[in-house]
Formats: structure tokens, C-alpha cells, sequence
């Protein structure tokens, strides 16, 4: 039987850890066999989505983008082999008192190209674009779902941006609640009733920080960014939730993205990324204005920022943008 | 000139940033030779402090423990040739209303010991307490200068945990502010006016968290560990600040600490790690209990950390701590 996943919170410090032996088991390298390249189909579970060539059927060859469930999930759905003893830690403490509680949600994977490709940005246009019509279709799977309250659309790219398969690839991670940080970032956006970003996007047009735009899409650098080159991407128009996309936004987006990613490769040495979509979560009842993150990792979190919270970056996002807008 | 270390926080996020080109400057990777080895005194700015051999004079050999300005620093204080001017950011911006605010305080490095040695569990236990006294009187005499509010020291050894100098060294910086998550973390060490980690050191002893102690010290892992391994060294009595170590404490803390490197490095395969020392602030009336904390780097952040807050850990500290009690 599996190991069930557990919250932990430590009173002593505040802090809110999830432990999950599962998401231990997953192979940290790429070994020279890829389970994600087409005709592997049988090395993942059941695939729960698929874009695929007419006359291919589920599970084999003939997909353009395919969504499995992440073997090694951090967070499941409970099953009938779940105790409910595995609910008790059995750690006498009273750091324990509260035990720790069932680390309930689900965890997909998103397979982004059917050949071997480890770089997002050299995916075509078109190629991009089922990508985010896919990463819609699973938020809006598991917001009609209505067991879940949040979910975390994700892209690691590179070992040090930390990913554990090389074959282009994304996740979707959904929970119960809303993570604390994500909810107190949620009442800043609309302070005195109106979309900060909305004015925000507005007054930066062509400002210090702008890097470029298209039609209904601006690409901005933040005003504290964590990493040299941070940068988001927004839609001009105020749209909460990133499931609202149609199938023409998504190709409008896709050339802004891979426009940008091709931008911060040349300006900042191919760095590795996450790529983190902001978006409202499934049940909130307040405004949200929706973004893409890119993080280029060049700089590591150390022990200063683990021992104080507080992070340092070398860049200016100002010469971020003006290099970005350039490059 | 050099440029000014700034603060930026964006009120869209809520989010505190320092940015810092000077720190950007900093070689990123050991060459074939080591600045901080003995006999390269003058590759370093003066040195503020030095352990040395009856005989020897400042900034040349005969140091066991040696501590300098650091070059590339985060944090300084302000000098004649910053403009008042710096303090503007020139970024006209509903985000940027109000504009950063210089990066104020002080960064140095400890050379850990004069030959080059590179894992900090190698090095002898007497020269391990020079290191422990070292951080002692550093600490002390920053908070008898009065103007700064906080200090992190804190060592990163090996690159997965962000070192760029692979020679044993460890850091210390200090603000004119507490930083916020340190601040939240303070007001939960004494819940009902009584220390939360006395009673859960008397709670813990041989319990399932319990990994080792001597006479006065002892250490546990963590009811919500954020890394494989997480480890904490604890005095046994009630001592807000690490300052008031004595010399013959250091000693003891000595055998313990690198006992404990000895075990992780067996248990979890020579882990990169950071150390961290929490330690009350300089400016603060409440009650703390000052610990060690001992973070192997065993899983990166991504995406989804990055994106929600939340930590994902694959090792329950009681399976950790059993693995270090037989190591």
C-alpha cells in the first residue's frame, strides 16, 4: 500500500509542510529511455486528456499533447485502502498535539510534444497553443469537479529550476483550500474595489518596465522580482481566471510567450524556469487579474533566505526590461 | 561608484525584495585558486576579527579563524559618495509610488579554517568551536554597536545549497529590521508567556524525534521539516541568544554539531546543506530559545513552491530522526 500523504504544522514556527514518501520514489535523472516520447504510452497510468490525430485512439501513438496522473504524486484522492489511522502520526509531542491531516488533492502531468524536445521555446507556435488550451481544459475539469478549492498550473524547466524528466513537460497540482500565501496575495489586488493589475498594466505601457505586447497580451518585468529577468505576462482585458481562454487567445499568447522565452534565453544564458500561472482560485469570491510568471533560476536560495524569508536578487527589473525589450 | 542596494516592495503581491547588483559581481564559480585560503590575506579586505598565533599580525598567515568585510555584499552601510538621489527609482508606475529604500546594513564572511578544506564535518572539533566562537563575537559586537536591529549567520556549503566558494566559510548579515517571517515566527515561541521549546525539548527527550544530545545540548528533527534530514541543535536551557555561548559551551556545541554533519553526511549520502542560526534579535523584548537549524538540500524548489508557498518534503522527520539515531 502506498504511503499516505500528510500536512504537518509546526507550532513552533508557523509552518505548514507537506510530507509525501510517494513524490520520493519518482527517478531524480533522465536516464537514456524517455516514458514521455510517443509510442511509451503504456509507461504512464491512463492518459485523462489528449489531443490527438483523427483515427488514433486513447493510450497509443498519434497525440500532439497528452495528460496523464502523476505517478508519483505529491497529494491523492483518498481510497479504500487509506486507514483512517493513517490520520495519526503517532509522534507523542506537544509539537504534535494536532496530528497531521491526509495530504488530499490530485496531480497531473502534461506531456508538451510527442518527440523529445527539452526546450519549451523550441516547440512550435502551434505546438504552445495546445499546451495552454490543455492546461484550460484540465483547470476547467477540475473547477466543474467541485471537490477542490485551488490549483497550481506549473512548468519546471531544467535540473536547476527543479525538474526530474528533461522531456518538455508541465503540472497541474489541485487541493482542497487555498494555500495561505496565495489567499494573502488575493486581497491585494483589489484594493478599494478596482483591479490593481488593471492600472498597474495601463500606466506601464512603454513605461521602464514594459517588455512587449500584442493585442489583448502585455509582457511586463515585476517591480520586486525574486530572479534576474523575472517577468509576467497579463492580459490587458481583466479576466480572473486563465480557463477563460479561447482557442484564439491561446495562439495569440502562444506567440508572446515563445516570442519571450526565445528574449530571456538570448539575454540571460539559457537559464532554466519555472513558468507559474497566477489565477483565481475555483472557490473565491473576490477579483483576480491572471498571469504567467517566468522565473529564470539564476540565483539559488541559500541560507539567508531560508533563515529570514527575504530575498535578494542581482538585476534591476528596469534593466531587465530594457535588455528584454532589445534582445 | 558603486551601485546602491535597494529595497522594492510591490504592493501587488506584497512582496519585500532587495536588490542588489554589487552582490551580482561575485565570482560564481571556484577557480583553481582560493582567496580564502592562508596566504592570500590581501585577496580579502581587512580582516574585522582573527583567532592568530601568538606572533602573527593581521592580514597575514598564522589564523585559525579569520572574518572580513564581504566583497560583494548585499547589504552596506552608507558612504559620502552615495547620492541622496539613489533613493529614487525612476520608475513612474502605480507599483512603484512609493520608491525603494536603500539597502542598509553590514555582510561579512568567515573563513573557516586556513587550509582548503571544503566540508565543514572535516574540519577538527577545536577548530569547529573557533567557528562557533567566531559567529559568538561577531554577533555580539554588531548588537553592542547599536544601529542594526538583526542579524542572520548563516553557512551554505556546496552548490546545490548556493555556495560559490567551495573553501569552508560561513556568513553574517545584519539589517536595521527585523525581517517580517522572523517576526512571525517570534510571537509563537512563547505562547501563554511560557517557551514553547522548553517544553517540547523536556516533551521530546528519547521520543520519536529525538536524535542525540550531550550534558547541555540536544538535537531533534522538526515536526514539519521542510528537507529530507532537517535537523535542530538545541541548548537544553533557556537561552534567548546565541551570543551568550561560553567558551567551554562552545566546545561541547563543537562535538555535537559535527557528530550530527558525520551522521547526515552517512544517512543521506553527503547532502549539500545549509546552516542557519536562529537567534533573538538585537531589537526585541519578547522571550526565544536559539537553535541551529541544519537544512540538507536534498529537493529543489519549483514551480509549485514558488507558485503557492507551500513545501513538499518526502521524509517524515520520525523516519529521518531514527535513521540518524542508528547512523
Amino acid at each position: 500500500m502506498a504511503a499516505a500523504p500528510e500536512w504537518r504544522f509546526d507550532p513552533l514556527t508557523g509552518r505548514r509542510v507537506l510530507i509525501s514518501p510517494d513524490r520520493g520514489k519518482r527517478p531524480l535523472h533522465p536516464t537514456g529511455h524517455c516514458p514521455f516520447c510517443e509510442g511509451h504510452e503504456a509507461e504512464t497510468p491512463p492518459e485523462v486528456l489528449a489531443y490527438r490525430e483523427p483515427g488514433s485512439g486513447p493510450n497509443g501513438p498519434g497525440w500532439r499533447v497528452r495528460v496523464v496522473p502523476n505517478r508519483y504524486a505529491a497529494v491523492r484522492m483518498r481510497t479504500d485502502s487509506d486507514e483512517p489511522e493513517a490520520l495519526a502520526t503517532g509522534v507523542p509531542s506537544p509539537v504534535a498535539n494536532a496530528s497531521g491531516s491526509f495530504g488530499l488533492g490530485i496531480a497531473e502531468v502534461f506531456l508538451e510534444c510527442p518527440h523529445h524536445e527539452t526546450a519549451f521555446r523550441r516547440l512550435s507556435v502551434e505546438q504552445i497553443a495546445d499546451v495552454l488550451r490543455a492546461w484550460r481544459d484540465r483547470l476547467r475539469f477540475w473547477r466543474d469537479d467541485g471537490r477542490l478549492a485551488f490549483a497550481q498550473v506549473f512548468k519546471n524547466e531544467g535540473e536547476a529550476a527543479g525538474a526530474s524528466v528533461d522531456h518538455c513537460h508541465s503540472q497541474l497540482i489541485a487541493l482542497p483550500f487555498v494555500p495561505p500565501r496565495v489567499a494573502d496575495e488575493l486581497k491585494l489586488a483589489v484594493p478599494g474595489g478596482e483591479c490593481a493589475f488593471c492600472g498597474w498594466i495601463a500606466a506601464e505601457h512603454n513605461g521602464p518596465l514594459f517588455v512587449t505586447d500584442s493585442d489583448r497580451f502585455v509582457v511586463l518585468c515585476p517591480f520586486a522580482p525574486r530572479f534576474p529577468g523575472e517577468t509576467w505576462v497579463l492580459p490587458k482585458a481583466h479576466y480572473p481566471a486563465f480557463e477563460a481562454l479561447g482557442d484564439g487567445e491561446a495562439a495569440e499568447l502562444a506567440i508572446v510567450l515563445r516570442d519571450l522565452l526565445i528574449r530571456i534565453d538570448r539575454e540571460f544564458a539559457g537559464p532554466d524556469f519555472n513558468l507559474i500561472i497566477k489565477s483565481v482560485p475555483f472557490r473565491y469570491d473576490g477579483l483576480f487579474h491572471w498571469r504567467i510568471e517566468l522565473l529564470p533560476r539564476l540565483t539559488s536560495t541559500a541560507g539567508w533566505e531560508w533563515g529570514t524569508g527575504l530575498l535578494i536578487n542581482t538585476v534591476f527589473p528596469e534593466h531587465a526590461a530594457e535588455r528584454l525589450r532589445n534582445a
